[in-house]
C-alpha cells in the first residue's frame, strides 16, 4: 500500500509534470498581446489540485495517465480563467504573491484574457477526445455554468445583510465543489470507468470541495501566514461572508451580533480588529463548528471510496482528502 | 425556384423563430442576478444572421433545421458574449439604441453575463449532439479562440499608428469571419453534410464574414442614419481602423495624409468633421475600394456554392449574399 512520502512523492511528480504542460501551452501563441497576459497567470504556480483530480480519477478506474492530461490542462486553464475574471470582480490586486491581470495590464487585457484561457481549455479537452466524448465536454460545461452561478451568487450574496448557512453551503457548491466534481467526472470518464465509478468519483470531487472551501474560510483565521500567501483576517478585513462569519451569525446573540453586522455594515474590519474578532469566533464556537463541518463533508466523500477496487487507488483518495485537512496553507 | 420574397419570407420567419427560442433560453433559469442581465442582452433583437447560417447550411446539405435549432441558439449566445466583452472593452454606452449590459448594470455584471452566455452556449451546443458531435464541439470551440484572438487584435491595432491591409483583413477574419465559417460548418456538420460540402459551406461563411465587416465598414459613411441604429460617421468619430481609413492611409499622401494621420493623433475627430472626412474618402476612391473589395469576398463566397447540389439552396445562399451586399443598415 502506497505510504504517505510515496503519496506526497507522486503528487509532487504530477504537479510538476502539469506545470511543465501548462508552460508550453500559451507560450508560441500569437498574438501575443492575447497570449502574454493569460500565459502570466497560468505560469503562477499554484496547488494544481483540479489536473492531479482528474488524472487520479482516470487512473482510479482502470486508465492511464496519459490519456487524461490533455483534459487536466484544460481543467487548470478553466480555473485560471474563473481566477482573472473574479479578481476583477472582487477588486484584488495580487494572488499568490504576484499583481493579479488585471492590475499589471488593465481590466481589458484581463476580461480577454480570461475568455482565451477559457477557450483554449475547450481546445485541449477536446485534443484526441474519442467517442464517448461528448460525456466529457458536457461534465466541462456543467462545471462551467456552474462556477459561473456561484460567482454569481456570490457577489449577490455580498449585498444582503445575511445569508443562512444552506445558501453559503450552496453557494460554495456552485463556486468550489462543482469544479472538483467535474475534475474527477472528466477523469473518471475518460479513464473508462462504469456510471457507478464516475458517479462515486463525482460525489468524492463535490464533497471534497465542499471541505476545502471550508477549510479555506477557516485557514483565514487560523492558518499560517507566510506561506499562506495571503494576510490572516483577510476575508475579516474584506467583510466576507464566510463559513465561519455566517456561522457565528447563526450563534450570536446581542451584543455579539451586533459586532458582527457592524462587520457587514463597514464592508470590513480594520487589520488592528482581527484579533479582537478571532477570539470572538472562538468564544462562539464557530472555528470548531468549521472543523466539525469539514470533516462532515471530508467522510462523506471517503464514503464514496467504497466503489474504488483498487486499493492503492483508494489509498490515494484517502491520502489526498487528508492531505486537504492538515493542510495549513 | 426561390423567389427574392420567397426568400425573405423564409428568412423572417426563421429570425422569428430564433428570437422565440432565444426568449425561453434564459427567462427560468436562476439566479437571476446572473441570467437577467445575460437575458437582457440576448432579448436585443439583431439580425440573427448567424443562427440562420447554421439552420440554412444544415438545410443545404440534406438535413433539417429541426436538428439544428439548439446549435444555432449556441452560436448567437456565443456572438452575445463577445458583444457583451467587446462593449466592455470599447466603452460603448449603447447597442442597438438600448444601454449595453456595463451601462444599466456594471461592469463585474457584464464580465459575469458574458461567461454565463458561452456557458449555456456550449450547453446548447452539445444538447442531444450525437457522433460525430465532437466535430461540431471543436469548429465551434475554433471559432471562439479565433474571436478572442481577433478581438485582441482589434485593441492591439488601435494603440498602432497604422496598420497594412494585410493587417487589417486578418484581423476582421478572426474578428467576424470566423464565426461566420463556423456557423456553416457547424450547421453542415449537423445536418450530415460530406467533407466537401462542409469545406464549401465553411469558405462561404468565410468569406461572406470578411465581405459583411468590409459592407458593415462602408455603411458608417454610406449607412442609412435611423435605421442603422448608429451615427453616420461613429467610426471616424472614434477613430477606428476601418477598412475605408486603413486604405485611405494607404492612398494618401502630403497634406491629405498628414489629416488621416491627425484622427489617430487625436483619438477620433468632432461630428462636425464627419463631411469633410467623408468627402476626403469619396475623393482618394476609398469608398469604390471597398465596394469592390466587397464584391470580390462576395465572389468568393459564391463560386463555393458549387458545391451545393440543391438548386433550391444553392438560390437561398445566393440571395443571401446579395441581401448583404444590398443592405443599408
Amino acid at each position: 500500500m502506497i505510504t504517505e512520502k510515496e503519496f506526497q512523492f507522486l503528487i509532487e511528480k504530477e504537479r510538476k509534470i502539469i506545470d511543465a504542460k501548462l508552460k508550453k501551452v500559451l507560450v508560441k501563441r500569437k498574438p501575443r498581446s492575447l497570449y502574454e497576459p493569460s500565459n502570466y497567470i497560468l505560469a503562477n504556480q499554484g496547488k494544481r489540485l483540479r489536473p492531479i483530480l482528474v488524472l487520479l480519477s482516470a487512473k482510479a478506474v482502470g486508465g492511464q495517465y496519459a490519456k487524461a492530461y490533455n483534459a487536466a490542462l484544460a481543467v487548470e486553464m478553466l480555473h485560471n480563467f474563473t481566477l482573472v475574471h473574479d479578481d476583477i470582480m472582487d477588486n484584488a490586486d495580487k494572488r499568490r504573491n504576484k499583481l493579479t491581470v488585471h492590475v499589471k495590464y488593465d481590466v481589458n487585457t484581463a476580461i480577454l484574457a480570461g475568455d482565451s484561457l477559457l477557450a483554449v481549455a475547450y481546445e485541449y479537452l477536446l485534443k484526441g477526445l474519442v467517442v464517448p466524448g461528448n460525456k466529457v465536454v458536457t461534465y466541462f460545461t456543467k462545471g462551467l455554468v456552474e462556477v459561473c452561478e456561484g460567482q454569481s451568487l456570490d457577489k449577490e450574496y455580498e449585498l444582503k445583510k445575511s445569508i443562512s448557512i444552506n445558501e453559503y453551503i450552496t453557494m460554495i457548491t456552485k463556486k468550489t465543489a462543482a469544479m472538483a466534481e467535474m475534475c474527477c467526472a472528466i477523469g473518471a470518464q475518460i479513464g473508462g470507468g462504469s456510471s457507478s465509478e464516475i458517479n462515486a468519483l463525482s460525489l468524492y470531487g463535490k464533497n471534497l470541495g465542499i471541505a476545502f472551501q471550508i477549510q479555506d474560510d477557516l485557514l483565514d483565521i487560523t492558518g499560517d501566514e507566510p506561506s499562506f500567501g495571503k494576510k490572516i483576517g483577510g476575508d475579516l478585513i474584506e467583510g466576507k461572508k464566510t463559513f465561519l462569519f455566517v456561522k457565528a451569525m447563526e450563534t450570536a446573540k446581542g451584543l455579539e451580533k451586533a459586532l458582527l453586522k457592524k462587520i457587514i455594515v463597514n464592508k470590513g474590519i480594520k487589520q488592528g480588529d482581527v484579533a479582537f474578532y478571532k477570539n470572538l469566533y472562538q468564544k462562539l464556537g464557530v472555528l470548531d463548528d468549521a472543523r466539525k463541518e469539514i470533516m462532515k463533508y471530508t467522510l462523506k466523500a471517503l464514503r464514496q471510496l467504497i466503489q474504488i477496487k483498487n486499493e492503492n487507488d483508494k489509498a490515494v483518495f484517502t491520502l489526498l482528502a487528508h492531505s486537504l485537512i492538515k493542510r495549513t496553507t
